[in-house]
């Protein structure tokens, strides 16, 4: 698979040297996914040009560069990593130590007194404690991104990167929680041992088909919400996608034909939301006939790649099978959402030449975009679970801040804080009337 | 047992009004523990007055504030309650998310380079994630304090009370883990599924004798350290007051019998702390049998309460029990450390006025001196477990602190950030040399 690289890039600094270099480029097949002038000597520029290159392949893009005679690889960034040192995430103190007093009211021995007020009245645990505005971020990872089962250590960047969006965007202290175990009825043990903690449970990067199993029994044995985002943060996010191509292209998604090639989590949560949101027909494609089973237990029908590529209108594809749709395969007006990550399964680019209507890859259709809000949503209301009308409104905030902020795309930034405001105050009135 | 508690006394403001209203308060035997001016009218203060009272006992207060003709209870404050509004503790991001490119770089896509690393490296999750700064804080809520079994939620408040200290004290980021496991077994489980998460574990207000099982077969099967600060917090802190009273009074600890009153999980810890010190003979006295078994089998000599008061030089008192120790029992240059909270076994200038050397409560030896600081230094020192050298090394630190910083009595003040940095810098030290 495909990882983005930032190298350090030489040029002369003078009229169509930096075309020479990508041109070079270019002739490795490979996109330029950014390119950013990082400093300039009187003649010669350092360029950090990202690339997503193959492991192993840095040689031969050392080598076309070198090609071009007017430029050199001088280095790599460690941009990403030097935005990663000592960690994204740490946990503070709200109080400041001043001085004797303020220890002896929130240590001992006042603490005490709000102890001893929560024992009598556990309801107070949400007013006088962080509880119920915290969210255990929990996974073994076995599905981090698009790497599969790195373990839970390795996927600790991940953790921690959504820890701080929450934060950042729903102003939710979210705490990962990283174990090794892989059995579905051992996870479910722990975090229901650890339940108290939390005001909800994020599952994070769990494969399918544990994850299924892990977040329908967590659901059934807790009284906090419990979301797999693999499953349905993305599901929210492609349901916002859609309503706004109703909105554009004047489609009806409750009179549409949807395929749904991938039947891992996230194609599993796509297709559920989908035929639950009223959608009549959603076509399915997986090689696992055990997904296929589990897709056809809710409703799904049975198909084929080539069968849902001829008789679906849109077409959402969450395989992790870089360039699986080809070309030749899309129809005049259809919706391609091609979702695998880093790469999808064709660009949308080339979609859109083959007469597609609408096309969009994993970059855009972000659960970025959902998780803190829906999170937030939740707590404000002090739902005890997230209901599809949840998910539902989620999605509608979305598909709404892409309408009235003026974006011309079907989904806004994820920078926006007005759209995940939106998204908290339509799932937290959306909780409070079911 | 006591609960303190902060009155609003309305008092007439002109002179011996004040002193006759504490009169009225002195007549039910109540000692006052904090007194402040919180506002003035004309002719009136209200001050806010901290008193240790019995659940209960606000009626015969009042009255007795009535008593005194110039005043009366015009309330309690809530200081304690309204600095715990919200909970005493965040997760924050350390990125700031100023554009696409920052998102870019701390989560999909380049977090996927991050990880990769890791998984090639796991070494470099130190360097790249916070799990080397972070520790979980484990509690059942079974030994709160001194308020016993109320619950891992009611427990909540003194656990992110740690936590906060733990950041402002020594630079960590503790995340409190609740659980409502009671078996010994069950909490060995827990942690150990969880323990990727975090570079240490603390253990917190687990009651005996679960306590001691949890911690031992933690510390076999986890390769980071692991430490239940009731036994041995509190032994750090008694052992450097005893270091700082062999400064001041000129004992030798080596040459010493100390006795042990009361065989809990601090009781035990400061035991067997001294002992593995040096301490020759250590007396000890517990109601319950299996505790002096316990005590026996690492060297403790079985006594009873009247064995040790006539025996030890020494006297450290962790029963829980107010009041036990009468003064007639103190002798000529014993040193009393009665450490029940928030009543000691007797109060220490009573048992100075019997002729005792020195005399502390629990409120002087306080364990935040030697948590933030311990942590710190094993996370410094890159550690896998705590072993004794590392206690002492602490131990000594406080100590040290307690003379350089001009302090007369035997133990720094908590808020003292340089005593912090004193006992992580030993701490690691000793780490490293063992």
């Amino acid at each position: 698979m495909k990882i983005p690289q930032v190298l350090l890039v030489e040029v002369q600094h003078a009229p169509g040297q930096l075309a020479k270099m990508l041109t070079e480029i270019a002739s490795l097949e490979l996109t330029v996914e950014g390119l950013e002038a990082q400093s300039r000597t009187q003649d010669k520029t350092i360029w950090e040009l990202t690339l997503e290159i193959d492991p192993g392949q840095e040689a031969a893009v050392e080598a076309a560069v070198e090609r071009s005679g007017i430029a050199r690889v001088v280095g790599t960034s460690d941009r990403a990593f030097s935005r990663h040192i000592g960690g994204k995430i740490d946990v503070r103190s709200t109080v400041q130590f001043d001085d004797l007093k303020t220890l002896r009211d929130v240590y001992t021995p006042g603490v005490a007194r709000v102890c001893l007020a929560i024992q009598r009245d556990p309801s107070l645990a949400e007013k006088y404690t962080a509880i119920k505005r915290t969210v255990g971020i929990v996974t073994n990872g076995t599905a981090i991104l698009g790497l599969g089962d790195i373990g839970p250590v390795a996927g600790m960047p991940v953790m921690e990167g959504k820890s701080a969006l929450f934060q950042e965007f729903g102003a939710v202290s979210a705490v990962p929680i990283l174990t090794t175990h892989k059995r579905a009825e051992d996870i479910v043990s722990l975090v229901k041992g650890i339940a108290p903690t939390f005001g909800a449970i994020q599952l994070e990067d769990i494969a399918a088909p544990e994850c299924f199993e892990i977040e329908n029994r967590l659901r059934e044995c807790l009284d906090i919400p419990v979301l797999h985002d693999d499953q349905h943060g993305t599901a929210v996010v492609v349901l916002a996608a859609l309503l706004r191509g109703e909105t554009i292209a004047g489609f009806d998604l409750r009179a549409s034909k949807i395929g749904q090639v991938g039947l891992g989590a996230a194609g599993m949560g796509i297709a559920r939301l989908l035929l639950r949101y009223g959608v009549p027909e959603v076509l399915g494609a997986d090689l696992s006939d055990d997904a296929m089973t589990r897709f056809e237990a809710f409703g799904g029908v049975r198909s084929t790649l080539r069968g849902v590529m001829q008789n679906a209108e849109i077409i959402i594809a969450t395989t992790g099978a870089p360039g699986l749709i080809k070309p030749e395969m899309i129809r005049e007006g259809q919706t391609i959402f091609a979702l695998s990550n880093p790469e999808p399964e064709i660009e949308p680019t080339l979609a859109l030449e083959q007469g597609a209507r609408f096309a969009a890859d994993g970059k855009n259709i972000n659960n970025v975009l959902a998780f803190p809000g829906l999170f937030r949503g939740a707590l404000d209301a002090g739902a005890s679970e997230f209901n599809d009308d949840m998910l539902f409104a989620a999605a509608r905030a979305i598909a709404e801040a892409a309408a009235t902020g003026g974006e011309t795309g079907l989904i806004p930034s994820p920078l926006c804080r007005r759209t995940h405001a939106m998204v908290a105050a339509y799932v937290k009135e959306s909780a409070l009337a079911t």
